[in-house]
């Protein structure tokens, strides 16, 4: 098989729908649990930065209130319990550790709610980072599996939080890759991915070709000992 | 785990090679296995219009030679034994069916050889494409065990054969994702894919990470699907 294959299939009969007509996200409250961690820490700055209503969730209150003080731009602080009941989207950015734990205990809260898992499970050993296969699938069917009532995606793997969180960098040079079953979801997590300057939000398959898309993360680490870089991932031809 | 986490190692004690001073490869003689594929054929007149001595390999020798007489470029054709034991570098690109039965029976013409395999084991079903998880891990870590005398490496996994074999196209803009154990046979690897215009090879993990970078396949070919494309990958920030 080649990456061409795809193009074999027959074309439809109704006119495709414009992949880049994306709709306006700009009044949605993103949460973002994991919020004090330096990936969360990171999207919750650059989606502040770009006009976006953020709230930081952690197990603590007071930690979540203290991050979201020191990055200023009118982000809000709450445990991961009220964070998920006051937005609209909910980016998973908890260790995956306490990936399940977290969200199976957010069950209720998060019935309803698009949630954007972007955790990657990596093992780390003498010879580097290595991916770890969850059961599901991946952490985003994991996520899938434990929130039956949520609209579950998952994006935003690649981003450098040493890159999010650098205040010098303007424009981020790197595409999002969107994985989800309903082209509703996915096109809303890609137009919240736009909101980041520079940042593209692609559409990459369905939830269940999530695992190598969480998987590379342990490829570019490698890529950035070796080239000394905070490796991005651009896709050409489109 | 993010991204960055790589970085976190210590320095190391003596300067560390530039990675992008890889070896002269231009004398090399290199075999393509399943050179009459789509896949394999683009990548052996990519290569060839380089300044590469190339072999093109299949079950049956004249079809090889007649492959190789359509591309010209001084291009020959061989059944895959004697493709085998005639190249320096020996490309993989059979179907992932036969990929197994081929390279066990050319074991000991591939002992001692260097062997980059770029085989993308995929299901494919009403939903688009799917990534299948050889028992080995990956088709590359397959080869490595089938091949105990041989080097295995894992590269060109994401290129378009329609772009490969489209010769209105001068420079293909897309990097070359390379994989394996030993530094020397990457760097060869890395220094092959550079001899075709626009292309960089980038190393990018241990073969152990190689099932990651086969299955990212089906997300192209969904990119593909999506936005009409033949979906290359770029680095940023390398």
């Amino acid at each position: 098989m080649t990456v061409d294959s795809g193009n074999e299939t027959p074309a439809p009969k109704v006119p495709a729908k414009d992949p880049w007509e994306l709709p306006d996200v700009s009044g949605l409250v993103v949460g973002v649990l994991g919020g004090t961690g330096p990936q969360g820490r990171g999207l919750a700055y650059r989606l502040a930065k770009a006009g976006q209503q953020v709230i930081i969730g952690s197990r603590a209150a007071d930690r979540a209130r203290a991050t979201a003080d020191r990055l200023g731009l009118g982000v809000q602080g709450a445990d991961n319990t009220e964070t998920a009941r006051r937005s609209d989207v909910v980016i998973v950015a908890v260790p995956w550790e306490g990936h399940g734990e977290t969200l199976e205990a957010l069950r209720g809260e998060l019935a309803g709610k698009l949630v954007v898992d972007c955790v990657n499970p990596l093992g780390f050993d003498k010879q580097g980072a290595y991916a770890l296969k969850p059961e599901e699938g991946s952490a985003a069917q994991q996520a899938a599996a434990l929130l039956p009532e949520s609209r579950v995606t998952a994006a935003f793997h690649h981003l450098s939080a040493v890159t999010l969180e650098d205040p010098e960098v303007e424009s981020i040079d790197t595409d999002v890759l969107v994985l989800g079953d309903s082209r509703a979801d996915t096109d809303l997590v890609q137009a919240l991915a736009a909101r980041i300057p520079g940042i593209r939000g692609v559409f990459a398959g369905r939830l269940r070709g999530a695992h190598q898309v969480e998987a590379l993360v342990a490829n570019l680490i490698s890529v950035n000992r070796r080239y000394k870089a905070h490796a991005g991932l651009r896709l050409t031809d489109v």
